[in-house]
């Protein structure tokens, strides 16, 4: 469970109020706001405060002194506009604020986006609680061959249950002696009296990557998106996947015609490279196009038929 | 008066309406919120949007799982303790949004500051309102002799009468030619429908950098007294000074435990050097020091001496 | 002529001389090292300096300790795998500065771009040449009537003619009325010495905007390609895309493996949306698809005829 | 020894040779330009390449044509200006690339300065080194009872032998581990034909935090005497302090005078609040000041007491 009977009574007892205000504010979002979407094994996504909807872009790409706003339909309009023609500051005046939990090893590709505002949970100050992430049975996967950075098909049985006993025996190994260098427990009390306790910054290191770390993160839609453009991508590692999946569902309660257009501009369709949009001009005009005479290596042709759903010409 | 009376209902519509929320909400800031607040001549600052308060800082801070406040001095104390020591990410964690009118000569200053996000007026798109901003009589001032960035003593009438008169009639002049080339009035009628009209894009280049324009511009609470600490300062051009001393009193409004912070640790106080630091040890410790052993030039001796209130010790 | 005698004598001075040097040195860019390559009547870009190259882009994204380069294909190949697959990091390893001149207008639209480095010529400290753009003949364009934002087809002669007395004599004007009121000439000698001069930082803002200003601008390969994919681009205004033409062959000299790959997967080919892929399959599977079965709007119907080379099928 | 004999040969042969270049040299950096200078006890920190030196701040202040620079001694002074009045932007146009090899646990503190340009090593893709740190015996301290994010006195030598013991042992075996479950060797030669590979991307994760990563790290001068100013500071973690200490030295060879200004204005001397210079003030006019009588807490009084050399008057 990623959180404790204390922690979610915390997170209860924030829920239950609300005060009135002359902010946009956008009730589907507002209906989730601080609980925990649970993420891994041990791990979430909470929204904690956000800024601005949909109308807000509208408003800011007219440079309004109201709401901005005209039909619905002409707004939407503009949204798609402004996506299709990378117009992006608009969007960057959309805020939203998560409280994450999450592993080390996820962190550290999370934190390559720089632009955002990150405020993690400092292990030279506070001691690491005992959370590690163990992958699902259908996680376990081989080395791709295809590809030297991802994963193949899955382990057989017993390597899985092999590599799955080296992982929890060594997470749990360590911890033991996190504590034991600390001389402290998880809350902080001393173990031995008898004994000194190893400074927590040096102790830390002693953890594996597969620790859970926690941090606020805060960014504007602008960023989320070109964040979720690549990280709910098929190419991400699956562990990051998993947290740009559910915030994928965040934003489409909070601006829907945002999210809409992003998913037809952004994730969904194809980026046409200059020579492959020439081979599909040949297509169209009736011609045979085969890899050899097509310009592009193997791997460019075949990720451009399966583009253009002609599988069956993957050379 | 700096907005419309069709601007004017609008934003009392806008204001008319309150809804609940889960959020941080701050009172204070929600009385003044969308409200035009009056700067230089033509221009406003007002508050369109908000995300968090003081407490938002705090639960960064801590990373916590509720509101994360404790007692109030020990928050108070913790805010402190974050600007004293540069720890700038918990501030990072709340953002403001202005939308804000002013001279295009203070837009270029202010743009400088990168990060924050932005939206301006269009004139590509747009026809530009003909405003324009005037200095008053008590800032005609000439070119400082001490500061070659800066003013000196206000200009004698005469002098301030004629500089005006050529400041108003140039302004009146580009825009009325700017209307001819435009073959547009300022809602965007044809004036002659036999005459064609020149580009928008281009007819623009023809106004001169005291004419308006407007902007959203969002920014994080660390970057605002970035911002504030730069521009609210005795060296920066008075015309974007007045900006940063309404948003000064914004601050105060929407986050006043770090607004003292801000006061005590980055606005008053004083930035001592090496040298300067080795100075107040030696006249602490009894010594006469003078600028010519003191190892500083005159100005810097001359800026030290301000900061110790010892004025009649400068060189 | 973008440079006087002075300044071009500095730059013969600084391009004589060579040192010897251990890092990565493109000599086709030390061609060019200092030239101001002149941008429409009075502006220029300079390259003042850079850092790396194609290969330091391999480098990085191999994280080597020597070279880190392969055979030229391989390196190639990577770099245009890096391109494809919007890994944009080690683009940005490589650096470039340049010297710019250009008008305040477009200066206006540039500084939008904040991922780079600016300083600027302070016209608060400093006297503003007489230096202003107008237009060629060729682009004193009407507003266009399909697009609100850009320019259609010329101005007939009489009013061409009318547009560019109006913007000389206006700049003429500001310009002169800017010396008088500063009471200095443009080497900063006082005019008249019985009279006050108004501040500098005030007199600027009597210049129109399409008076030339001048930057330092320093920018890394990723962000430098960035900014050329939206102003190189057809939908950018004229006076700030024949900058981004000029630094394109910059590029060119610099980078060219990189160069290549920018122009196959950023510059040309096409951004399908998901309903447009959807089209194209249906094409290429010998159905007819008309706009309005196609669940595309005119416009984007017509953009995406565009991008396959059916033009005869736009709607 | 931080690196192989493969890599000590291909740094040898890129350190032999040179070029000649039109751009600004600083021969006291191309000296040691490529050499690994050692960190800890497998980390380095090399100079990759550099753009710019202590004129190229002066030429960009002064928006020159040529170098810009006028006697060296007014060139200093500018220098000492610009960083006195917090004028940042000049010291952006000098730019530097590191390659850092360093523990992650390290890493995971210096990722987060943003503004500045990385590519790591990917244990994704490739495997990782077996090289982990372990702190020297005077190290090994006791967490701090005065500053809960610090450490204190060393460890007594049983307590520190029994810490290293763990330390070591752990990071031995969860490596052994990690090769056990890639079924590769450090080369990445299966181990086992007949066994599965675990997935690099998922096996990574078993490793401590003390195992070296490494990456290039690209920087603007600006922002790197940000870094240092917080990371060679007494308050940082003695780990990434060592790394800064050896960038200082980098950063003197590099800009000399820019380094002595970054000395005098940033890295000594005192930030006295606004409370504190008056408590200054009120001292240099005569007055005995204590704690009790002086509006700050005991913290921030011995914190200013020691500014002030006057330690006898800690509270």
């Amino acid at each position: 469970m990623p959180v404790s009977a204390e922690q979610r009574s915390e997170i209860d007892q924030i829920r239950s109020e609300t005060k009135p205000t002359r902010r946009v504010t956008v009730p589907a979002l507002e209906e989730i706001l601080y609980e925990p979407l649970p993420v891994l094994d041990h791990g979430f996504v909470r929204v904690i405060d956000y800024m601005g909807d949909d109308n807000a872009v509208v408003q800011a790409a007219r440079v309004s002194y109201g709401k901005g706003t005209k039909k619905m339909s002409e707004d939407a309009g503009l949204i798609r506009y402004l996506m299709r023609h990378w117009h992006s500051t608009p969007f960057e005046m959309c805020e939203i604020k998560f409280h994450v939990k999450l592993p080390i090893f996820v962190a550290r590709q999370w934190i390559r986006h720089r632009t955002a505002n990150v405020n993690e949970y400092s292990a030279r100050y506070s001691i690491m609680d005992k959370e590690f992430y163990l992958p699902q049975r259908d996680q376990m996967a081989v080395q791709s061959t295809q590809n030297r950075q991802g994963r193949g098909q899955t382990l057989n049985d017993q390597e899985s249950a092999r590599v799955m006993e080296l992982l929890k025996n060594d997470s749990e190994q360590v911890y033991e002696h996190y504590q034991e260098m600390l001389n402290e427990d998880e809350k902080g009390n001393v173990i031995d009296a008898g004994r000194e306790g190893f400074a927590r910054e040096l102790a830390r290191m002693n953890l594996t990557l597969n620790y859970y770390t926690q941090w606020y993160w805060k960014v504007d839609l602008n960023n989320l998106m070109h964040f979720l453009r690549l990280r709910a991508d098929d190419h991400a590692q699956y562990e990051i996947r998993v947290y740009a999946e559910v915030m994928l569902d965040v934003l489409q309660r909070w601006c829907p015609h945002t999210f809409g257009a992003f998913k037809e501009y952004r994730m969904g369709g194809a980026n046409i490279s200059t020579t492959g949009i020439g081979i599909v001009r040949r297509m169209l005009a009736g011609e045979k196009v085969q890899q050899s005479d097509s310009g592009l290596s193997k791997r460019e042709w075949n990720e451009l038929m399966d583009d253009l759903g002609l599988e069956k010409l993957k050379a």
